[in-house]
């Protein structure tokens, strides 16, 4: 096999999936407005005060978020009310949840002060913690280094060995 | 138990570790010279080219990172030179793999394009693809909706129900 790990200076990294992620979720306020529709937030004031951003902010992320497709708007009318939009967490914006989990996780042990975290989250079906973790296609647990990098389809060979 | 997902109007959250987190690696060149620091990029150089940023943007997120304890300066020198440093990971920087990694399936699925990622990641023991998932710690895997989030030490109870 062979590991580009083991030499980063012979390749070049184009088309990083990690960078295309982030250019559409790269920013904390749009990963906030995903946590908020994942914990149930639908509506344009409800994501603006628990994001805690202006509405032009919270406005600015909720368009960029579904033009992405990782939010889908829905039309909503209260009785009396003109019509609104709420916003939904598509496929696209539910397979977000493993991100999500693994900052969670990493916050919790390294970034949430003396007074700890804020919620556990727990299986359902269990009641034991729920945490994100790498895992091989086989179900082996991937410690730190037991990864090996593979070329793939878009892998840039200019200077590739 | 008490689901705080069935009400989210019921409940304030404060110290989310998601967004702790997000305070240190929620801008997409932090996380991008993470990614570098996992591919075995260790000099300031080569982390500026290779994220493809200037050095004044590199110098201020190295900085970032170091001070917040994920990166740690090493001193080196090579002969005739004067003497320079180099960045690695620390404990706290290594967790991020889980964080990287569901990243990286997340824009390999979603945001890759027709040309496809440029690498996979496979166990170096056994040959299968790598991936991050979300398990219980008695190793069931959970899926979306099978989470329940129960109040932890630090949750504002404000509001509560």
């Amino acid at each position: 096999m062979t590991d580009l790990l083991h030499d980063r200076s012979a390749w070049e990294l184009t088309n990083c999936s990690v960078a295309n992620a982030l250019d559409v979720v790269g920013n904390r306020v749009s990963m906030l407005i995903v946590r908020e529709a994942f914990l149930g937030t639908t509506r344009f004031d409800d994501f603006a005060t628990r994001v805690g951003v202006s509405e032009s902010s919270a406005a600015k992320r909720l368009a960029e978020l579904t033009s992405a497709g990782i939010l889908e708007r829905r039309p909503y009318r209260e009785p009396g009310q003109r019509e609104r939009h709420e916003y939904a967490l598509t496929r696209m914006g539910s397979e977000l949840r493993v991100v999500l989990t693994a900052l969670r996780d990493w916050g919790d042990r390294w970034a949430s002060g003396s007074a700890g975290p804020p919620f556990h989250a727990v299986h359902r079906a269990c009641g034991e913690a729920v945490h994100a973790e790498i895992r091989c296609r086989s179900g082996h647990l991937v410690p730190l280094g037991g990864t090996v990098l593979l070329p793939g389809p878009s892998r840039d060979t200019r200077g590739a060995t």
